[in-house]
């Protein structure tokens, strides 16, 4: 079992939600959060910054800045992972810079709360 | 070490708080969320996407609907694992559809900022 | 490959940031959560749900209190773990309760969206 944590665009979340119910993914868990590469400037977070927002401030760094991302984990079985990483890029892959990150973890054991089920059973 | 990520009903944080305590486990972080199941509908996300509010239009899929949901994570060690798993099942645990999600994933190590404890001696 | 997740002080952010940069790793995700060790006691969500706010009221429990935090994820090759862990520290920590905690997780694999590159190739 695999959790599959990928941080994407926000405008990417209703394509990468459909790409992974068609992959026989439906199950998931999406929340939002800030991030950066390697040198991308946001030009709302400048001109926030430069108006004295201390939320702007405070995203400024020394390199690259922090963009707003929806950040989604899902978790599979180990026979999944790949197609769901498939899924994932063929919606999100702009070959622009910002394109996102995709981290896959090991998972020891799942619950579902209604029935305590678990293992494999509750995540399908 | 362990990580216990769950996935449970806004209204249930305060119950679950309680019950965490209760079983000896005071520390975690919380974090909002939308999760989603096998088809769900949120009849506020379907109104607002009705009425052109683009974050609710982001919310809508090809199946199911996405629900704000809070996530929970909490380090326990391993001989925990159980207690805190039963802990969160007994208060969320209603037998409807969206009752949540509880992943167990493996932690490496875990460090006390302010004391530089590392392992165990960090989590409890 | 692991992924170190830190819950950290808000106006810690801008030094975690910086210190991050300096270590060489200026890839990350942050995000916004509320956290509590082993019985803080925040003022504001006290006079929140004095005043009935709900949300306030929710933070509350049986034992410490809910303070918003930030939490930050980074994924780094195995060889830079403790320089990234120091990197947090050496910012992060006042000695005083609050300071946070970071937690060390295994990586299986990750992939750079825009070029599909995979493994280490994909976090540097």
């Amino acid at each position: 079992m695999k959790e599959i944590m990928a941080v994407i665009r926000m405008n990417k979340m209703n394509q990468t939600k459909k790409a992974l119910a068609d992959a026989g993914i439906p199950a998931f868990v999406a929340r939002e959060g800030y991030g950066r590469g390697k040198g991308l400037v946001n030009q709302a977070v400048l001109d926030g910054a430069a108006a004295g927002n201390e939320e702007a401030i405070a995203l400024l760094g020394t390199k690259g800045r922090l963009y707003p991302k929806r950040i989604i984990s899902i978790v599979v079985p180990d026979d999944q992972v790949k197609e769901a990483v498939d899924a994932l890029i063929s919606v999100n892959k702009t070959g622009q810079a910002g394109d996102g990150k995709i981290f896959v973890m090991p998972v020891s054991d799942s619950v579902r709360v209604r029935t305590g089920e678990a293992g494999e059973a509750a995540i399908v």
